[in-house]
């Protein structure tokens, strides 16, 4: 079979049921039908909200890193910063505010150089990434006990270097910023 | 605060309870306590075996891209092969066994070329990604009506136009590209 993106391999679904809600995660469990009539039962989707990545360069062309301790994977992983899109709030807006809650910066331009899926088979939500340039200090980082986020800028050869040493290691960041760097270049 | 990936930044995880436990979904309810002693309750964690990711070449350069329906995003997708790593199973084994399932095709030469996390904030997984050399087709893909699978051998720069277009769209799947190119570069 070559590889096509037609709409007829879509699954209907016919019912849908929240399994687990609750403050940061929402379990959908849903009963759907295949193209070749075949009935999945359950299928769980992961609910989320959209979820922005900001790849911020300094004037020497250094990228902004942020690192934190990350519970699942019991380790301090160093990343993009970035977070959840909240209700009625666009995905720019929302990537200048987590930017300006996690370092205290803010940036004078941003803009979208692609979107991606954090896991199109398990989440529902898509991952918006911004190129951002002309970054400043405009006060001090956001208190928040589950979020002890240090920040430095590197060069992208420190970073690659740290995804090499597989410090850098959060998949949905290393995606982001792929798309920053290939949106550079052209 | 400056980058640093020290230990005193982890947290102690002090109770767990299984609160959803399915076929395909495990999900995780932790206590936890910071080192500036608050307790984070419920943290939720999503339990899964780690992964693997397939970049296979054939001699002319090009690359195995499959396409298939995905649920949750509710959109056909082209990506990597790949999948579980089953227990007892180590990560080579997985990639070949699932390359054949899904397309059919087993490779002479296989290494792995990194490793990174889906999302070390809610999986306690990894992903690990595996360069391969010398396809050939060993016989037809696995019949699995969950799993209607299309693949190709697509250039660089046709995958690369497809990720612009937003049609090689997995985040995970975008990460190890990056890391196989990144190795083969180097």
């Amino acid at each position: 079979m070559k590889l096509d993106s037609q709409s007829n391999r879509f699954w209907k679904r016919i019912r849908s049921k929240v399994v687990l809600s609750d403050r940061w995660i929402t379990v959908r469990a849903d009963t759907c039908v295949t193209p070749e009539n075949v009935t999945i039962e359950p299928y769980y989707v992961l609910e989320y909200p959209d979820w922005v990545h900001a790849v911020v360069t300094d004037k020497q062309g250094k990228i902004l890193v942020v690192s934190q301790y990350r519970h699942a994977a019991e380790r301090v992983c160093f990343e993009l910063p970035g977070g959840n899109v909240e209700p009625g709030e666009d995905a720019e807006a929302a990537v200048r505010r987590e930017l300006l809650e996690e370092t205290g910066i803010k940036v004078a331009d941003c803009w979208n150089v692609g979107v991606h899926y954090p896991n199109p088979a398990t989440h529902n939500n898509k991952v918006s990434v911004f190129l951002a340039e002309r970054p400043s200090l405009a006060g001090a980082a956001r208190e928040d006990p589950s979020e002890q986020i240090a920040w430095q800028f590197l060069t992208l050869g420190e970073i690659q270097e740290l995804i090499t040493q597989g410090e850098f290691c959060q998949g949905l960041h290393i995606a982001s910023l792929y798309l920053a760097l290939r949106a550079r270049q052209a």
